[in-house]
Order: structure tokens, then C-alpha cells, then sequence
């Protein structure tokens, strides 16, 4: 997955799976990384979807120590690092570089709403220089339905022309096609465009996209990838569809909540029902009804542990 | 300002000063501090217009030790502790009611976007179970239009009715008037309403409010202690109308940046100027601009250190 020292493929943000205090579970998260790296899909560690926005720095740290020192191979993980503030943001950056991770995913400064390109430019500039890592490999990440702070085209071009060798690529989950045709055909140089999902992945790699970073990958990783391998096989449309439509009966619910749900059947293992606050497991009902929307599709996970 | 246990009166966000090196400058914070607190108005340290959310959880607890230490009384401190991040949340607001601050203000987890009552009051109620200061008073912090994560009446009650030794008030930055009416006719006991700014300090003083936490009261704090002392004189409404027409003016320019212009100008101290990143210190026309608008409204500060 990683080529030309930068990474293409499949990613998931995989959910992080909580104690009854609340604390995270680590063994179940190495064995979740282990599963989903077996169907060829890489570790988006500390994603929006891995709820890494409730989880500390301090948090953060301990678990790419954990999870590497579990044999999981740090050129294989893309963990999220950015934080609201300057301090945290470099703290886990410069340790998720020094690791060896093969890149780091980086939401700007998200608090502020409102803020100019030239603030958004200092700030990834003074991650940068206050990481002092060579090796250090960014892919910006645009969010703006969640973070509130996009990132313009303008913004990106600056940051590669001063950054060539750190700015590697960014994952689009603004939903808008457009803009990520938009980055598609600027042709910057070894810049890894991701789709934010399955949704626009045939169409990504049509244009010259790296893949997807998609959360419906925690639970269909291996089809997903399989559509990424085989993207420009007469079966891509009509495989295309088929991952759509499992995507939006997942999206019908709460995503975070719904792909535990999903984890937690499969597995049998109702721990990995529980959420952080503020968000909240999926109502009985709603549990019901997605696993029956499930079984109607005829999605199975039997390899599950 | 602490009566029956609760604070009344005017506060405001202090704006943090850094050095070059873009850390905090405690000396400038803590003289910015004493200065204040002469003028009769309480340290609300860590609100949005002081960059708090672009400093880390350690670097406040630091902050907020120095603080206390320089002889800055903990019961005039109303520290911002919220964080996206509950461990963090627990961290800091444990550390500041521990030191004694007379209470905290606490934004709601706010990455999350369409997040529900019941995940948002589950967050309250771990962060102070897990606090565990009998001691502890929040003032939530209700800024939907930073923030993007509001706080419904019926959580407010909802929190109120759980915890009436804990929920102390809240700070209203919604800039909606019908809103800061309804929570005070709401009528919970000894529950203390603060108006975002000084624009609904009459207001709310009239409908039996506690005063204002306001932003201005960084540049303007003895003329809006001056309208909160004496909101029943036959002057009062046309105090209002100099503090609004001061407010706007500053708020012609972004807001943070405007505050630390003119603390720099008054004080021949160009240090103030300095922002974290993203944001950005104003343009030297900007800066001309501010103060030059300033110069015609007469508005001068002689006594700034």
C-alpha cells in the first residue's frame, strides 16, 4: 500500500472499541487492525469514525505504542493527528513520525470557524517545521460537514509548492464530487487524492486517484477492496453498486454507532457496542432494524472473530 | 462577585499573550489578570476569544498553577475547561476546582456535529461523576455559532434536575435574545444567566440576570462594570448605547486579533500582537483602521500597563 513512499489503497478509520469504563480496549482494537489488514484494507487509525476527537492526546499515544509493539506494522498506519491545538497536533505528529507510520491524516485547526487560508497555511506550516521529521507524510484531511474548517484548493496548492516532500495527498470527505475532480486534475506531482468513501472510489480511480479512507470499510472491507483492485474490470459498475447500497442502509443510522452494531453482532461480542459520549449505542429498535436491513441484503461477516 | 456561592457580575475571556516562540507569556497574562480584577471584573481564562482551544490541556493546568501562585484569588477564576475529548475535560476542570476556582465555564464536546440531548447530557454527567469535586460549579457554555453544538432548555433542565449543587448558570453566546429570555423565565433556583456580551447586559439585568462575560471587557472593563453596577439608574440606557457602539467597532475586525491590537496600542506593548495559529494578527491597515475609529469614539485606555 504504500508505493512511490507514499500510500494507495484501501483505508478504513477503525472504530475504537471501549471498556465498560469507558477506557479503550486494546486487545479488541489489535485484533479488529489484524482482521481488516488480512483483507488488504490499511489502518486509518484516529479518524472521525474511530472517535479519535474524544480520545486525548495522552490516549493516542499509548495505543500506536500498543498497537505496534502487537507486531502491527507502523508503514501500514495513517493514524489522524490533528488536533485543535498547536501543542497536541505536533506532540502526536512528531510521535506518530518518529514510529515510522507511513503518513499521519491531518484535520486543520477545527474550534475557530471562519478562519483565512493564510492562518490555515501557518498552521500546518508550523506543524511541520515544529516536527522536524524528513520522513514525515501528510495527507491533508477536508471535512468540512464535520469540521466546520475546509480546505481551499488554493490552500493545498501553497502547502505542496512549500512542502513537496511532506504534503503527500488528502482524503476529500466534503462529498462534492466536483471538488475532488477539482484535485484530481490538478496533476500536483506524487499527490495521493483518497475519496472519502466507496461511494466516489470508481470514480477516483477513473481519474487518477490513490483509493478511498471510508468507514463502511470496518465492516465490508474485503468488497470494498476487491472493487479497488479491480476498478477497471466490466464488473466495476455493477460491483460499485452493490457496496452503495450496503453504505446507505448503514448511513440510514447514527454511522459510528451503526458500524459497532455491526462489529458486535457479527463477532458476538456485545462490548463492542459501547460509544463515548456525547454519542450514543443505536436504540434496540434501531439495532433490530439495521440487522434486518442487513440480512435483507444478504451481508454476512463470518470471518469475524 | 461569589454570592450564595455563585458568581454574578462581569468577566471576561482574558486574551493570552505569547511570546515569540508562540508560548504562552505568563507574566503579561498574569499583569493582564491583576489589571482586570481592579477594574472589578473576573477572570473567565480559557474562553474562546483567548485562544483557549488552541492551547493544550497542559499548558492551561500550568497556566492556571501560575496563576494562583502570582496571588490571582481562585475564587475570581471561571476557567473554560471544556475539551472535545472527555478524558481531557475530566483533567482540567478536576485541576481547577481542586485549586478552587469559583467555577468553570464548560463548552460542550463540539467535534461531533448533530449530536443528541441524550449523548450531550450522558457527557455533562461523566464529567462530574468523574470529577468527583463536591465543590465543583459548571457554567455551561451555550456558542452555537462557534461551537456548532447548542445546549436545548430541556438539557439545561434536564442537568439542572440531576445535579442543582453543580449546574451553577451559563454563559448565552448565542446571540439570540429570545433564547437568553426564555432560560431566564425559566426560573431554575439560584441558576445564574450570563449574555455573551454587554450588548444583552441591560437586558438580562432587567429580567433578573447575572451580569455579562464579555469579550470588550478585555479593552472596556470599568465602563461595562460601570452599566452592571448601576443598570437600574436613569443612565443606563444610554451607557448601553456608548458600550454597543464601542462593541461594534471592534467587531468591524476580527475579533481576537482587534482585542490584542488594542491592548498592544494602549499598553506600547507590541508583544500583545501575536495569535496562535490559525489565526492571524490584523494588517497593518487594519490595525491604522481600528484605531483610528477608536480615536473618534474618544475611547482611550491610560491606565494599561
Amino acid at each position: 500500500m504504500l508505493d512511490g513512499g507514499r500510500f494507495s489503497g484501501v483505508f478504513t478509520p477503525v472504530i475504537t472499541p471501549f471498556k465498560r469504563t469507558l477506557e479503550v480496549d486494546t486487545k479488541r482494537l489489535i485484533r479488529q487492525c489484524s482482521w481488516l489488514l488480512q483483507q488488504h484494507v490499511g489502518i486509518a487509525l484516529f479518524g472521525t469514525n474511530s472517535e479519535a476527537n474524544s480520545l486525548s492526546v495522552e490516549e493516542k499515544i499509548d495505543l500506536l505504542d500498543e498497537l505496534v509493539a502487537a507486531g502491527i506494522q507502523p508503514s501500514r498506519l495513517m493514524p489522524g493527528t490533528g488536533h485543535c491545538a498547536l501543542p497536541d497536533t505536533v506532540k502526536l505528529t512528531r510521535h506518530a513520525a518518529d514510529l515510522g507510520c507511513g503518513g499521519t491524516l491531518m484535520l486543520p485547526p477545527f474550534y475557530y470557524k471562519g478562519v483565512s487560508d493564510e492562518g490555515l497555511y501557518r498552521s500546518y506550516a508550523e506543524i511541520i517545521e515544529r516536527t522536524g521529521n524528513d520522513r514525515l507524510q501528510i495527507y491533508l484531511y477536508h471535512i468540512p460537514p464535520v469540521s466546520q474548517v475546509g480546505l481551499s484548493l488554493q490552500l493545498i496548492e501553497r502547502l505542496i509548492s512549500a512542502y513537496p516532500q511532506t504534503i503527500a495527498g488528502i482524503k476529500d470527505s466534503s462529498g462534492d464530487w466536483e471538488n475532488t475532480k477539482a484535485l484530481l486534475v490538478a496533476g500536483w506531482d506524487n499527490f495521493r487524492v483518497f475519496a472519502g468513501s466507496e461511494v466516489f472510489l470508481l470514480q477516483t480511480m477513473r481519474s487518477g486517484g490513490a483509493g478511498c479512507i471510508s468507514a463502511t470499510a470496518n465492516i465490508n472491507p474485503a468488497a470494498i477492496h476487491a472493487l479497488y483492485r479491480n476498478w477497471r474490470s466490466p464488473e466495476a459498475d455493477s460491483m460499485h453498486r452493490q457496496l452503495v447500497t450496503l453504505r446507505e442502509t448503514v448511513q440510514a443510522f447514527p454511522m459510528i454507532p451503526a458500524l459497532k452494531c455491526i462489529v458486535a453482532h457479527f463477532s458476538h461480542d456485545p462490548g463492542w457496542l459501547r460509544v463515548r459520549p456525547p454519542l450514543i449505542q443505536l436504540s434496540d429498535e434501531q439495532h433490530k432494524s439495521l440487522i434486518d436491513k442487513l440480512g435483507a441484503l444478504r451481508f454476512g461477516l463470518d470471518d469475524l472473530a
